[in-house]
Formats: C-alpha cells, sequence, structure tokens
C-alpha cells in the first residue's frame, strides 16, 4: 500500500507481465513515473490498441493486426517450403537467425492432451487442408525438443506422409561453440546419434 | 522484427520498463496478447491515468494524483514526528514495516552535487519552513546509509538544529538473523561502533 490509490492500481496493473512480483512493479512504477512518463504514456497507447487490434493470421495463425501477416502476405516469399512452429517467437528467430525465404505455420502452441490441446487447437486440420491443395514441397518442422514437441513433430510427418509431402525436422545436437563436457547428457546422444557423415 | 507491425511497437514500447531487454520485451508481448488480454488491457488503461494525473502531494513531496496524499491528509497522524525519507518506496517500507503514525517529508532523491541534486531539487527549503513554523518535535532521518544518503542525513540534522527541532536517525548494525561472520565488515564495523547498553 502506497500513499496513493491510482499508484497502487499502477502497481497491481504492472504484475499481468510474466516475472514481475511486487516489488519490481512498484520499482517499475517509480522509474515510469519518475524519469520515463513519455514511455510510460506510449506504453498504454500501444497497449491499448495492441490488445484491440491484434488478431491472428488467417493463413500462418501468428499474431497480426492484419488478415494476413506481412509474410503471407508477400508474394516474393517460397510458397514450396513451409515451416512449423510452436509460436510467434520462433518464427521471428528463425527470420532474424536464417535466411529462410519460405512460410511459415504457426502452430500457437503444441499437443497436449493432458492440457486439452489436441490437433484442433493448433488448426491441424486447416494444415492438413493447405498441404494437400497447396504446391508445398516440404514441410519443415521446427518444434522444441521436448516431449510434446517431439509428439507433434511426429504427428505432423504423419500428416505430412499422408499428403505425399517431404517433411523435415530441425537438427538437434551440439551447440555452436559449446564444449563436449558440459553438455547435458540427452544432447549428447542425440548429436551422437544424429552423426553425418564427413564428406570427403 | 516479427510479422506485425503493431507487435513491433509494442515490443518497443515494453523496453521502457526498468531491466527489460529485447527478449523480455518479446516475452512480455506474447504472453499478454496470447494469455493475459484483459491484464493488458487493464494495464494500458491505469498507465494512461496513471501518467497523466499522479502529480507530487504539496505537503510531503511523494507521489500522489490528489494535492495531498492520504498520508498528509490524515488527520489522525501524528503531526509532531516528521519521517524524511528519500523516495516513495522508501516510505512505503516503514508504512509496512514499522508502527509509524507521524508524517512523512519524502525528498525524491539525495544531495548528489555531481549529479546537479541540491537542496533545492529536494525541496529542502520548504521543509526548513515546515521545522520553523509547525509543532513538529521529531525530524526521524531515514536516508540510506550511502556516502549521499549520509551527507543528506548530516545536512537534516543540521536543518533540524538550526530550527530547535530534535533529529535522530534510524539505526544501522546488522540486520535480524545474520550471521557476523557473513556481514560486510563496514555493517560490523557501523554495528559494533554503535554499540548500545543493555539494560538491566
Amino acid at each position: 500500500m502506497s500513499h496513493s490509490r491510482l499508484l497502487d492500481e499502477l502497481i497491481t496493473a504492472l504484475r499481468c507481465l510474466p516475472g514481475v512480483g511486487p516489488k519490481s512493479a512498484q520499482r517499475a512504477a517509480f522509474h515510469l513515473l519518475e524519469r520515463d512518463r513519455e514511455g510510460g504514456r506510449r506504453l498504454g497507447e500501444v497497449l491499448a490498441e495492441a490488445m484491440a487490434r491484434i488478431g491472428h493470421c488467417k493463413r500462418c495463425r501468428t499474431l497480426s493486426e492484419a488478415d494476413l501477416c506481412a509474410i503471407c502476405a508477400d508474394s516474393g516469399r517460397d510458397q514450396s517450403v513451409l515451416c512449423a512452429v510452436e509460436n510467434p517467437i520462433d518464427a521471428t528467430a528463425i527470420e532474424a537467425s536464417t535466411g529462410f525465404r519460405g512460410t511459415y505455420f504457426v502452430l500457437m502452441g503444441r499437443l497436449s492432451p493432458l492440457d486439452g490441446i489436441g490437433p484442433d487447437e493448433l488448426g491441424l486440420s486447416e494444415l492438413q487442408q493447405r498441404l494437400g491443395e497447396e504446391p508445398i514441397e516440404e514441410l519443415i518442422i521446427a518444434t522444441n525438443l521436448t516431449v510434446e514437441g517431439e509428439a507433434t513433430a511426429r504427428y505432423l510427418s504423419e500428416m505430412a506422409a499422408a499428403a505425399g509431402v517431404g517433411a523435415s525436422r530441425i537438427a538437434h545436437g551440439v551447440p555452436l561453440g559449446s564444449e563436449l563436457e558440459y553438455i547435458d547428457s540427452s544432447t549428447l546422444a542425440h548429436a551422437f546419434a544424429g552423426r553425418q557423415r564427413v564428406r570427403d
């Protein structure tokens, strides 16, 4: 409790942010009020607009304020390669790190029956339709290497096979720059089992 | 860069929060959009209102949307004891942890000539006036135990002496529950020098 009702409301409202507890909410509120009112005003405006206007791209399901996201609307992208990812952050990471010029399908989650997330929640019937109707030659499966991400990958690869579309899975193994002795054993086992022949 | 201009704007705007870098801004934006739109909407509203309406209490200088903050407006508070703190968070901490029923004077900073923060920036002439005119019997100086906080404390105690008001400084020493061997040496030296006679 502080000296002002509105300040208490601001501190409470800031706690909707992930990882923000009572202390950091307080610190953030004072920081904005004392040192960055313009930033706070701007954040308020953008939040209101974003919460009201951002929906999902009709084609790839990612977050977008337009019917089609910028990538789906870009006719220069290669329509023969489709990359399936769990969420928009993953697509952003692939855009930033790779030269990928195909399109995405954003699952907005992963198969998790215990949480009530099945194929319908991930829009997989739409994906199936696209695999059947569009000239897609490769489905790159870039779900995470977790139990659920792997189950989702298996489901997707079976869908691709049924539609006669080739499927690939991003490589998992030892990250660049790391040393074997510090790698966790599952990753090392994966990298070992997935070893590739050295070209001459 | 993501798939949506508005989403990029939201991620950028979130970075005005202290300690929020590009990755955590992205995570916060997706969290709000996917899992807590209502929280995000509410935060947007409260931010807009708080940035526009919260100013400073005319009497104690703390953050307040009213001319007088709740504590200064409360006639039940003891007007004979005034506690000087560096910022509103410190006042909130004292309210939460102690039974203090007096009033506060919130400096909104500390003397720091190199940063251009002198007595004027801390409203010390107003404090001097209050010490001279009001029936204040004790000024409790609760600035932090830093070089600047101590310099501020010394300045305040001289002001109190000049106005004929008794001044006290909150005790500094070994925190409760801590073990001597792990205490930093300055704190231990402070606690040792500030030892108090045990009552029989």
